[in-house]
């Protein structure tokens, strides 16, 4: 499955959640993430990520789609190098 | 066609895009907007993007799918009142 994951944390949190979902998928912009992942990882990596959050105020948003193809991505400005994920 | 639009740029700026978006789209997180828009009111709204941006260090992505029901979304922690849109 192809997921798009966008977080909104305190300031104090976005570190802890920027290691913990470039774990998971490909860091894309400032607080956005895509990639392939399973089901399985997907409900480790929220609730890992639940753990970081304070419910109250933070909030992480995933849309999913069975294929990447579905999807057309388009980027106006600067585009993260996504290296950083093999790195 | 249905999109889902999140902006990343600097703070001076950000009350201008968050106006111009919430122009075209439902405002459903800090940065990220969804809705069903057409491909002429979507290259209007990242013409006039393009016009506040500094594109060195801003960017807009945008996600488009054809159809909403290709996309599941997943909400953990807050949602935005999108009531916002409406008023």
């Amino acid at each position: 499955m192809y997921v798009i994951l966008v977080y909104d944390v305190g300031e104090k949190r976005v570190g802890k959640m920027l290691k913990l979902c470039r774990k998971y998928l490909h860091w894309i912009q400032n607080s956005v993430f895509e990639g392939e992942i399973t089901e399985v990882k997907l409900k480790e990596l929220l609730s890992k990520a639940r753990a970081i959050m304070t419910l109250e105020e933070d909030s992480v948003l995933v849309f999913k789609s069975r294929d990447e193809k579905w999807l057309e991505k388009e980027i106006v400005g600067q585009e993260r190098n996504t290296l950083d994920n093999f790195i």
